[in-house]
């Protein structure tokens, strides 16, 4: 019998148990032993559901049980979940996550206190949900040099601009409607401002190199100020508008990463991609590119990812997956990559530059300040970096 | 220091060797220790070449090394390499390969030794090539139960039916063309008859549920009877044709395993994957739709799959990865799989079949037993299941 806890039984708390209640019968047979939910903690009632036996209030309870093997996180924040996971592992506990903020924040730390007591810090869910990309990237790939990893990271965002590219509906109106299907909060913000892909491109990069890269030290940009314009020229062009999160490798050994708004070449496997989905691309020098695509929220695809290192980890008790990074990435800032970039605002196009319709032109190769001066000097209403 | 051979130094084992070349520091620093490539088992004369002073002739230097962990198996068949993964493993070795014809017919076997010896015996390489897929499925997915696995799994035939649609060439000249770019051997009969792909799918069969199923046991029909009037029709119509592998479990609890030429609606992610790329869709009770794409083939996306292998089996030296698959699966035969079917033939469309162009129609749902009977009935010239 191997035992689990379950601390905040929200969605993903939620999800995780259903998960549990569904698939019992062949978890059980893929451990050799049966998976029980020892204990909930939370602050809510449970008295009135099929979890009130598991029910707990006080965190003692769970660091202090000897036959408590794994603690799934799934309070969110960084604050009480910072608490808590630090104390679950110096307990001796496994602990698994889908908490992008903490772990982007507070990563390093956690996994070097796992390392020090010989758990696991497991956190697959943290980004794209339910598709298997961090796994992956850190094991399947490790033969690799990864050069580039750059994805849709969020599905509010990518379900808003599938309906302004398909809908031909401005973001406000997008937003509202993402907001009536449950696709976006109430305060949408750390969605549509990027906040939540920088986190994901973060753990990525954290993995992808091993040196910690935090998100108030990359340039986040989201799509609250997206113009419909901008979206239509780009579709009429053979381009997807896409926020993306990106991270490269740069040839001088630094690293660079950043969320924005770009515009995707159509042919692109991921420009395909709409609606809620995620997907990842990676490069690696071996490999070439791979892509992950699938649900990158939701309760059960969510859950599904924590289940996944919930097993991993009890199947490496006493011998911990080599997972972590070291001291900050030398980084280079957003401002010096070089990319084409999109520039709109009813100027002739200037040499080197590809007309597309209405005034907008797509550059040459230049840097993100040589590309902010040269749509200052023309006055372009629009400057989106375009990937190739 | 980690020390590991390779068996059968050709398109694969040489790009093993040449990705240790590239990536050694990375490597070194992923596994916290040099990785050495202490012998090449291979009959080719390797003096003149930088292996020279690795080159052996005779297996039994490498099964009496008592300081080599892990072996590489690229020789390729089921003859040799089965005798020598054998030997390896009983020695105590990791055994990694990339031989999914191995895997699929002696791969219960195989993994027993591994379980029996306390070593590992991986094969991430001998599905989608360097695409992680695999250890994705039996590992990240662990908390699913899986539903299906569809995929298309041959970069030659997938090149050979791009060809036909985007270029209007017929087969036979599509294959010539293939074969002139090194994509297709000059005896293609392995993958343009679905061999391969089926080999594949019963891999990823065994994995995704835990029973053996071999490849002489399933419907295997290859795209070298495909008309270029289908696949035209069938573009007209919203539909790509894609040679897929499939595999489910049915309500009943049995499996069914096949491959065969679809029509694949437009708008499903499996469709707009071209040339001689793969891409696997894993449905999950949990997860939904998952997907993975990359190169399916060539020397440095093989030789990435195998070398995260041979790191995987040297971090986990003395804990080996839960692997393996026990007694036969009851099979449900192709025939009596129930799916919407695409015929043509100048009739008239048939009630509940819709009509394309050039009398073709795609009927409603039925078996294949049924839809064959309805082909002969009307007289039909072609025949083709449509994925819904």
């Amino acid at each position: 019998m191997a035992n689990f806890a379950i601390m905040g039984f929200g969605t993903v708390g939620g999800g995780v148990a259903e998960v549990l209640r569904m698939n019992a019968a062949s978890i059980e047979e893929k451990l050799g032993e049966p998976l029980r939910l020892k204990y909930i903690l939370d602050v809510r009632d449970l008295s009135a559901t099929p979890y009130a036996g598991a029910a707990v209030k006080d965190f003692s309870v769970l660091e202090n049980d000897p036959d408590l093997d794994v603690v799934v996180e799934s309070i969110g924040g960084a604050k009480i979940a910072l608490e808590f996971t630090r104390r679950a592992l110096m307990a001796g506990k496994h602990v698994v996550t889908s908490n992008k903020e903490l772990v982007a924040a507070h990563g390093k730390e956690l996994l070097a206190i796992a390392r020090e007591k010989n758990v696991n810090y497991l956190f697959e869910a943290s980004v794209g949900g339910g598709i298997p990309v961090l796994r992956p990237l850190f094991q399947c790939l490790a033969g690799n040099r990864i050069e580039e990893v750059v994805g849709i990271l969020n599905g509010t965002t990518n379900y808003i601009l599938t309906r302004m590219v398909k809908g031909g509906i401005p973001f406000g109106e997008a937003l509202k409607e993402a907001q009536a299907k449950g696709y976006a909060e109430q305060n949408p913000a750390a969605d549509v401002e990027g906040l939540d892909a920088g986190r994901k491109i973060c753990i990525l990069s954290d993995l992808a190199w091993g040196r910690e890269v935090l998100p108030e030290n990359i340039s986040v940009q989201g799509i609250s100020g997206l113009d419909l314009k901008d979206v239509s020229i780009a579709s009429g062009a053979g381009y997807r508008v896409k926020l993306l999160g990106r991270a490269m490798k740069l040839a001088d050994g630094t690293q660079c990463a950043y969320v924005a708004p770009h515009l995707v070449p159509a042919d692109c496997p991921i420009a395909t991609v709409d609606g809620v989905f995620n997907a990842i691309m990676i490069r690696g020098n071996a490999v070439g590119d791979v892509m992950f695509y699938g649900r990158g929220a939701g309760d059960l695809p969510t859950a599904s990812a924590v289940m996944g290192d919930v097993i991993d980890a009890l199947q490496h008790r006493g011998k911990r997956r080599e997972l972590g990074w070291s001291e900050s990435a030398q980084l280079t800032g957003f401002d010096k990559l070089v990319m084409p970039w999109y520039l709109r605002g009813g100027f002739t196009a200037p040499a080197d530059c590809t007309a597309l319709s209405d005034g907008a032109v797509v550059t040459g190769a230049m840097t993100a300040g040589e590309a902010k001066a040269l749509a200052e000097k023309l006055g372009a209403e629009a400057l989106l970096p375009v990937l190739q």
